[in-house]
């Protein structure tokens, strides 16, 4: 295990009816104008939007609006809320939806303080030293971005997507009630649980030893978000599964099952660029990059996914044939993934295998070395390779 | 599942020679005049007190100490503690120790501000509403208070122990360096292991449906502590299984395993009883407790033993008898309490079965119909038949 530092600030209200609190626990946190950040019109015409003002009116708090939260979220609303928050003198940001409208509102409340662009921060010219303070009523259980460090973007011009992770992005609030999410679609509840496992595989797949009780914590949530997708993509008025699946997609992203560990993300940063390239859901991205991702690093981890079929698969060992028994989890991944109906291939994704070399190419390297990912790092070579098993 | 609210303020800074730290990160929390409270001399002669002096002088922070934290802390030496924090005008406590030290610190923190006597508090005649900031520097892996809501104190004059369960009795700081465990007699190991594990319990034994992530987390938290006592008490140098006991401690009772679940608490009540008169150690009192409480209960919920017998003991399941599958986990369970070195009977901890009834009848009832328990309420007579199990 690692050194650490863990702390998280955020207040999580979660149950039945909780959207009704927003107004009461925002003024306990000093708010006095905010703005809410929505989505597209479903927040509106569900009537949350209604609750969630008249929450804030009985509590006395003003507020002003801005709707057109977008997934793969664009630095051209993030400009447009900054001017907002500015003209209307708001001083906290309530974001009403999933990981496009948290982190559009994350963008907008280090950028509203800063007097250059913002996009200075996601590019790693500058690095933000303050934020306004922000809270969430989360509609989808997917991105962890209720209380997570981390944000991305996309730059409408060049469709790069860039991500941020500073201790300033986490918000204050998460109002969580899983009832929301029970008018997802279909595939955006599956888009949802396949980021919730690659949030938690991230951090599952480390060469750093001695990790057992995370290791168990890991397990344990991925073993619970494989059966609560299963359920919600049959029976999307499932409480329980909708609960399970939002308390996982929280704690996935925020450190709790990842601490002392060092996370990969190679996996992430190859699907930006997808999804940047294609617009096509992250989590349909990372359903067809991950597992292409464990296939090419099968051979040097063999016993690491012999771990991941055995505990979380449920796969009996090959205690002759490991390699047979690694495979196997992988294979066990790719049938979930199929059966709540996300893709597997590039083809899928309406992707064009001539674009493997620049996908590849654009990929941004978190490592000094040029590489990306730390279970292990990956070149150039490495990255196109991984596409190539995609483009099946 | 159940509506919940969680909210952890606790800033963790873990890992080795994280203790130098200490200074600095209390100085961010606003602190002038820190008091510091610690038990025995073997904080003194480690020099551990030392260097949390030192690294307090480097920050520029005054600071006064208090030793003689003991076992089932008592409320004299807290009474002495807020003397002392209102002549020397100390604005932040740190505990440098275990449950004892910083259950004691957190009862100093909240009689400090409060006009009355602060036993008000632990006895329900009062509710606090205020707490000097809190601070742990953690030697002990067990009672996991650097994070909890809870501190329980004995008063000396009756041998009552008391607990009190409120948001405001949280740390801000907890500094947990696994090095700082390395040293304790082996005993004390396996106490605190025993510890975590009933925190542990105490929430997945519950009746609330639903619950399969934290369910899953509890199981995985248990698996890892299991394997890492093991290690612990055969080589206390170890830094893996330190490691894995100490975060373990926190995050069994701070509610990241036990969200949206109804605790029972009915073992740790009749425990308080045992090591209020007897004295003897909060972990081994629990080792003898808790196996009994199983047993008692195991007729009424044979399946989720059976689960805890497969899941966290990998007992094979008998479908065709389950009850003999849930007797397997209970008897695993107390075969490992042993190979650590802890008793199961009310004779080893030197009890008298003549002092059942008065131990059953002092029992503090926490439900409002005279019973304790949630998993199962416990009247005089269900106390009284489970310590008779444990008088074997």
């Amino acid at each position: 295990m690692v050194n650490f530092t863990h702390y998280l600030p955020t207040k999580f209200v979660f149950g039945r009816g909780v959207e009704n609190q927003v107004g009461e626990e925002v003024k306990k946190l000093g708010a006095t104008k905010v703005l809410i950040h929505y989505g597209g019109g479903s927040a509106v015409r569900s009537g949350l939007i209604a609750r969630v003002e008249n929450s804030l009116d009985a509590a006395g708090i003003a507020h002003v609006s801005l709707g057109g939260a977008m997934p793969n979220p664009r630095d051209t609303k993030v400009y447009e809320g900054i001017e907002l928050i500015r003209r209307e003198k708001v001083d906290f940001l309530l974001a009403v939806g999933g990981g496009s409208a948290i982190d559009s509102a994350k963008a907008m409340a280090i950028g509203a303080l800063y007097d250059g662009d913002f996009w200075d921060f996601y590019s790693g010219k500058a690095v933000p030293e303050k934020s306004l303070p922000k809270g969430v009523v989360l509609t989808m259980a997917a991105a962890g971005s209720e209380s997570s460090n981390s944000s991305v973007i996309m730059q409408e011009s060049t469709k790069m997507k860039r991500g941020l992770r500073v201790e300033l992005n986490r918000p204050l609030l998460a109002i969580m009630n899983p009832e929301l999410t029970m008018t997802l679609p279909v595939y955006q509840t599956a888009c949802g649980a396949t980021d919730i496992m690659a949030h938690i595989m991230e951090r599952y797949f480390t060469t750093v030893e001695d990790c057992d009780l995370t290791d168990r914590l890991c397990e344990g949530a991925m073993t619970a978000v494989i059966r609560a997708a299963r359920i919600a993509v049959k029976d999307p008025k499932d409480y329980d599964a909708r609960a399970q699946l939002m308390w996982a997609s929280t704690i996935a992203h925020n450190d709790t099952v990842g601490v002392g560990r060092v996370m990969d993300f190679a996996s992430h940063q190859i699907e930006h660029e997808l999804s940047g390239m294609y617009d096509v859901a992250h989590g349909a991205g990372l359903a067809v990059v991950f597992p292409a991702w464990m296939r090419y690093n099968l051979p040097k981890h063999t016993m690491r996914f012999a771990q991941f079929a055995v505990r979380v698969w449920g796969c009996q060992m090959d205690f002759e044939h490991p390699e047979k028994t690694a495979l196997a989890g992988i294979e066990a991944h790719e049938s979930w993934l199929r059966e709540i109906g996300m893709p597997l291939t590039l083809k899928e994704l309406g992707a064009d295998p001539k674009d493997i070399p620049e996908l590849a190419k654009k990929t941004k390297r978190t490592n000094p070395d040029g590489t990306v990912g730390k279970f292990e790092a990956l070149n150039t070579a490495d990255i196109e390779a991984i596409l190539h098993i995609a483009d099946r």
